[in-house]
């Protein structure tokens, strides 16, 4: 492990990647654009995918598998969403390899594919194929699955988590009666998604819709959260898509309604992924390395013993195991550094790196005092605690990191929002980084100007806010409300 | 739902294939080989998968994920390896799809891969290729990895969870520093397999060695698990491979040992799959359903009200929703069934076809009686149960249900056993049904023999029995010990 990592300051991007690899939390593997999420990278996936799962299981959603495969023809048959997923994806078009007459291994070209199968970069296609045969009647609906899943979308630009050829994700399909209800369920799930985000990775979001520029291949309307990354730049963490009956026609899913006639079944679909882990790392760590928020990190506690003799040693690993076994009573994530091959001060630094959000250390004197030392990694604070009072002290500090992380981020948030009138501002504004909030006249071709002048796209059109009638900063044509620009991930 | 399902005697295979059907488990997709896995099957999975992940996690193992894709040279690199497992499977060769002048979808011959990528029949190469970069000494030893993971073998004919393209299992892959480790490892593995099979799924195995020929491709040795099916066919559950320094080798993985020399690393392999469902179905199973044992059912309980009028129903489920709270708070997973859309009669069967441990129903006269009807799906037997005594009476059918379903199944493998020594008798048992313990002169050309002649194979070799030496029922020539022979899926 280096402690070497590049400031933010100095650059970002390179920040960025210190960190991940620093951290041990991911790094590339020999196959162009795959990643390898390293065991501690994948501890926080984990404790993601468990938070979601309950709160997508309390509110009725049931887990199921599709295959991975997807024949060729089925993405025809949304035309849009063909558009946006046939193109960059994995081709599979042969089932066999074979020696050649030198012993090299080679494709048996005699084992091609009547028809090739792409690698999924989304399921639509095949789930609502199979949904064909799930649905009958209303008494069928509404179907609430979910899949936990790789999928492969083939990137040529690639960084470690935020964008990869392969990555690990949830997707949400679902059915309904009618239209009412299928956009009920693709907001109730952009709900959850902030939920989720803000109080379990402590980032807030913003949320709404995307302009039709940026929607799902395939949807009517998406819905997004989207958060601001350190440097300024928006990064979009979970969208929720309202199908309409878009997959049910181009599936032919009918179902007898309520009247006893046929009509096309209402989808919703949605999904998070392992871009959060990234989202995560660009919202809160700094320049020392990773900082987590209590409930996501894979160890809550660190526990390092400081000793000159086997003696002390023995007696601080005979007290620190006590302290342990009452932490975990607490439910929380305790890991022990007892080993004997490294020093402290190399153990401070590796759990810094890690972002654990409390490390205990204890020598001799803290002993005989009944007292440790804790060192908070949000801020680094040092401060010297009774044994007898840890568990009080140790679950409300916890609870005050988790807070304090997401009003630091949420205070940088508002810091960097900006309500911009003027085209020159804005650009300047736009440059500079932050959400700009300005309006704009609804035109594809207003939105697609304006990023060709800053680079800046919608990220999301506020559903809620107060309807602020104004003129589009480009157009100055009429606009009903201010929308989210940003430079994006 | 249609509860025509074929009896077992009638037709096995075609039991089999009712019983995953009707009890909503799987279906093939309109993927060629690949299922889908049904909420409903896939609950079952996730209960297999949570318990044992933590039985790896308790004894020091970290999860991880790695690429789907393999480049085609790393198969190359393990010799035996390859021709295991690099000739059948998804051969990925382009990255690209575009329009035709008609506007078809077709593939782009300009995104031509340089070298094929093969999405993973098993991920020892990956993971190697990874470990290179991991191991470079003895204090990063041991590692203790394990992927959940999807993989892909092109099967030609497939048999739903026992035989498909894709499925869904757990692969470790850890590495050692001396060869007694890695072997304690595989064993501990073995270990935790029988454990694990035997007390969740309560499938009774037999646990030893694979002869050369039925081994592991690039194992030095291959233990596992075999289970004994109704059909008297044996079905390997599980393996666990010491894979001596061959993978270490294939990918010049050294790392310096504790004398500061370097040495190549030690390996061992392990998974299980969703084969298991399938092992689950045809050991447990009855000609009325699924019968599942308690700890993997994800009901354990259902509630069904008996009512004629909306007064009773309410009353009933008032009452019932109580139970319902109380079961849960002694961790049992129970459904309410209070759909008024469907009469009791038919979601009794409804619930018997899907296995549910224990169905309770009430109707008017047990509300006033403080009583309720109690049907165990493993022996149909009905009893009346007073209110009062549900906080016992529950959990201990429960139990009772668990440890009777292992004795059965035990009952019939022991009953299924046979002890052989005469060929003809061997000939006239194996094709009967069932595990025939017999003498074998340890060649791999006898065995070729034997399974030409009568079909079986060898499905493993005890490891701690007593050494009964004898002569190979086949060739006469001296044998050390008997070992299991069988057909098998």
């Amino acid at each position: 492990m280096s402690n070497k990592i590049t400031s933010r300051s100095e650059n970002f991007s390179k920040w960025y990647n210190d960190i991940i690899i620093n951290a041990d939390l991911a790094e590339n593997s020999g196959v162009r654009g795959c990643m390898v999420i390293k065991p501690y990278g994948f501890a926080i996936w984990e404790e993601m995918k468990s938070l979601l799962d309950q709160m997508f299981k309390e509110t009725g959603h049931v887990n199921a598998y599709f295959p991975i495969f997807i024949p060729k023809s089925f993405f025809s048959k949304e035309a849009s969403h063909v558009d946006g997923f046939a193109k960059e994806c994995a081709v599979v078009t042969h089932y066999r390899l074979k020696n050649d007459i030198d012993g090299n291994i080679i494709v048996d070209e005699e084992a091609k594919l009547e028809e090739e199968l792409i690698v999924r970069p989304t399921s639509e296609t095949i789930i609502w194929d199979t949904y064909k045969k799930w649905i009958k009647s209303y008494r069928d609906l509404p179907l609430l699955i979910n899949q936990w899943a790789n999928v492969v979308r083939w990137e040529m630009r690639t960084r470690l988590f935020l964008r990869t050829s392969e990555f690990l994700w949830q997707e949400g399909h679902t059915a309904h009666e009618n239209k009412d209800q299928a956009i009920e369920e693709t907001r109730k799930i952009l709900a959850i998604y902030k939920d989720f985000i803000e109080n379990n990775l402590a980032i807030p979001v913003v949320d709404g819709l995307k302009s039709s520029r940026e929607k799902f291949a395939g949807a009517i309307d998406t819905y997004c959260v989207e958060a601001l990354m350190q440097d300024g730049k928006a990064l979009q963490a979970g969208t929720s898509h309202f199908l309409g009956q878009n997959f049910a026609k181009a599936f032919d899913v009918k179902f007898a309604n309520r009247d006893g006639k046929l009509d096309y079944v209402w989808a919703s679909s949605w999904g998070v992924s392992t871009r959060l882990i990234g989202a995560l790392v660009m919202t809160h760590s700094d320049d020392r390395g990773l900082v987590l928020p209590p409930k996501l990190a894979p160890f809550q506690v660190v526990l390092v013993p400081i000793y000159h003799n086997e003696r002390e040693y023995q007696e601080l690993v005979s007290a620190m195991k006590k302290i342990a076994i009452q932490l975990r009573g607490l439910n929380i994530r305790v890991k022990t550094d007892f080993r004997d091959t490294h020093k402290p001060g190399w153990k401070f630094a590796e759990y810094e790196m890690k972002g654990v959000p409390i490390r205990i250390a204890m020598g001799p004197r803290d002993l005989a005092n009944k007292t440790f030392e804790l060192v908070r990694r949000d801020n680094l604070e040092k401060r010297t605690i009774e044994i007898d009072v840890i568990q009080d002290v140790i679950p409300n500090i916890l609870a005050e990191m988790q807070s304090n992380l997401f009003s630091k981020a949420n205070d940088f948030k508002k810091k960097n929002t900006f309500k911009v009138d003027d085209f020159d501002d804005f650009k300047a504004k736009i440059d500079n980084g932050g959400f700009v909030l300005a309006h704009w006249d609804g035109t594809p071709e207003t939105e697609d100007e304006i990023k060709k002048i800053t680079k800046a796209t919608i990220r999301c059109i506020p559903i809620d806010s107060n309807h602020e009638k104004g003129e589009c900063i480009l157009t100055k044509k009429p606009s009903l409300k201010r929308v989210f620009f940003a430079k994006s991930y």
